[in-house]
């Protein structure tokens, strides 16, 4: 048997117990009552990547969450791979889906059921103990260097800067990132690009409080129905999207690209069985690795407003409230669709409602050329 | 001074703490939570009643919340009045908005702020308090039973059977209601009819579980959005309801009627101010008044779905609600157009989601000749 399988079958257990211990860290970096967490989970990354092997690691504090930095150098003439992940993990609710706690971890057939564990903690998890495999088994060809941050999954707000004042330290001949898709567990996959996003909220308001709709009913503007009004019309019958100008800086796919794409193995049976529905969905002329690839989205993240709770209440309220996110793809830039969203929104409310509107965040797309 | 005014005068301080303890009771008939503070709050009324001066008072209990009734007969040859009233009130969310706890009245100005103080503990109380007064000072110059249920915020489901199993106890000659509004604190209004209701709720699911909008949106059905496009369906741009059948049952007022509205003292301007918007908005060709009584109306009531929480969370939502209802004009039924409601929801529904569409209770309209 090879030394580095060796080392793998007989260090099982404890990598195992290790990724279990990081799940359980509840490292929401949305909420700011997990801020302590997130403190403890890039302390926790710090010491995985200290035990695992790297000569120096550090914290490196941002104006949000902590950025881990962890690196071994054998030798400078060697290349340097740099290994991307984040420790943070997007908000659990609704807690009540879950068969078994987010942030308390459960083996079932073979797969880890917790919030984070294959978004992004188990993915650059396997990179640390193949890392530690090979330092342990002599056997690491290459200086590697980690970066591994905590604010993905709120847009990595403060990761540019930290990345444009640290060349030097970040320096390398590969970057490998692992928080991607891939098309099947029988087929592993290489993705050349990642969309981009705008995350705006949208807040609608009518009257000044919550009225009964029995006094008020069909006198004033509803700004549930409003709301409802001004996202049922960002797409149109083809499920286009009609934002003025949301596709200007689009860059269309070639053909050549998109019959690459359609030789990738895939079924939409399957896809259909799995998500459990009777037909897709998305824009008119498009596959559907396309419209989840090539070709920029807008979909509704939350929405509320009124009486949610059990039974009936004749509420007329006074807000309603969308969550609403765009994927963006190669050439679009993600400050301009974001204000592009926000514009619109502010401009067809009705007279009768005010619209705040605010930016959540975003992130650019990116695509390596296929040559 | 008259003795009747003597004696309020005497006991005014009583009578507040009175209402001020009842309001305390957190007496929501749609919360199941809330089932003791019902049975508690119908005991208070019973009390009440017993202390202001009835010979006899009971509680019956039905399939949901009890009916208190009381009564004092003085000579079965007078003339009998029959007070309605009901001690459940609406749930109290959103607390945030409260300024004071909904079940911790506080005065200011001269106003009472607590759940319930106007709908309808105030107002039967008030009742009860005359009768005490009229009693005490021997001026009651009628028979007086009363009728306070615990069902009302709910559609009162087991009051119609309570009343038609109990004939021969409501006998009266004229009936009592205050559960209903006024034009304004200047100008003192009796109400000649009340609109109906049908309350729905509606649940649309599209994939079986919530996604990751970078990795599916754009392929899938997303139940917000197609919620929205529901909602915005049911109105056409002059605010009529767009449902098929809605308005087939309705009888038009008669111009006579109309006028009559019209010259009901009515300040378009302070209504707008007293609600805070800047523009009005309902069915066309319609007055406010008009609106808000003559004619049937459809609110959103309430909407959910997706991530509500801080922050931004890149999720397709597997499932989207909303609380649905309309108010009725004599001579629709309730179940017909809760029927019609229902078979829309359902039937608008596109290839991709399933709806679950629900009853949740509903009110006959009535209204009394105005000659």
């Amino acid at each position: 048997m090879q030394a580095w399988k060796e080392y793998q079958q007989k260090n099982k257990d404890r990598f195992l117990e290790e990724l279990l211990a990081l799940l359980r860290i509840p490292s929401i970096s949305a909420r700011s009552e997990n801020k302590p967490d997130m403190k403890q989970c890039a302390e926790a990354v710090k010491q995985q990547l200290l035990s695992s092997g790297a000569d120096k690691v550090e914290i490196y504090p941002t104006d949000g969450h902590p950025v881990v930095y962890g690196e071994k150098i054998t030798d400078p003439s060697k290349p340097t791979v740099l290994v991307y992940g984040h420790y943070d993990v997007q908000p659990a609710d609704p807690l009540e889906l879950w068969h078994s706690g987010p942030f308390e971890p459960v083996i079932k057939e073979g797969k880890i059921y917790a919030r984070g564990a294959c978004d992004d903690k188990g993915q650059f998890y396997m990179h640390v103990k193949a890392f530690e495999t090979m330092v342990q088994t002599n056997s690491l060809p290459t200086n590697v260097k980690f970066l591994i941050e905590g604010e993905e999954e709120i847009g990595s707000p403060n990761l540019a800067k930290f990345v444009a004042s640290n060349k030097e330290l970040l320096k390398s001949d590969v970057i490998l990132i692992s928080d991607t898709a891939m098309i099947s567990l029988e087929n592993p996959s290489i993705d050349i690009g990642v969309r981009g996003l705008s995350y705006i909220e949208v807040e609608v308001t009518g009257p000044n409080r919550d009225l009964h709709s029995g006094v008020y009913g069909g006198a004033v503007a509803n700004p549930i129905t409003i709301l409802a009004k001004m996202i049922a019309s960002c797409h149109d019958e083809n499920n286009h999207i009609t934002i003025p100008g949301f596709y200007d800086d689009v860059i269309e796919s070639p053909d050549a690209e998109r019959k690459l794409m359609a030789q990738a193995p895939f079924s939409e049976q399957e896809y259909k069985d799995d998500l459990g529905v009777s037909s897709l969905w998305g824009e008119k002329d498009f596959s559907t690795n396309e419209r989840t690839g090539i070709r920029p989205t807008l979909e509704l993240n939350g929405i509320w407003g009124g009486y949610t709770g059990e039974g009936a209440k004749t509420v007329l309220p006074s807000k309603a409230s969308a969550k609403i996110s765009a994927r963006l793809v190669p050439n679009q830039s993600s400050e301009v669709i974001t204000a592009k969203l926000l514009k619109y929104f502010k401009e067809i409310a009705p007279a009768g409602v005010t619209v705040k509107a605010e930016e959540h965040h975003g992130g650019e797309p990116y695509m390596t050329p296929v040559d």
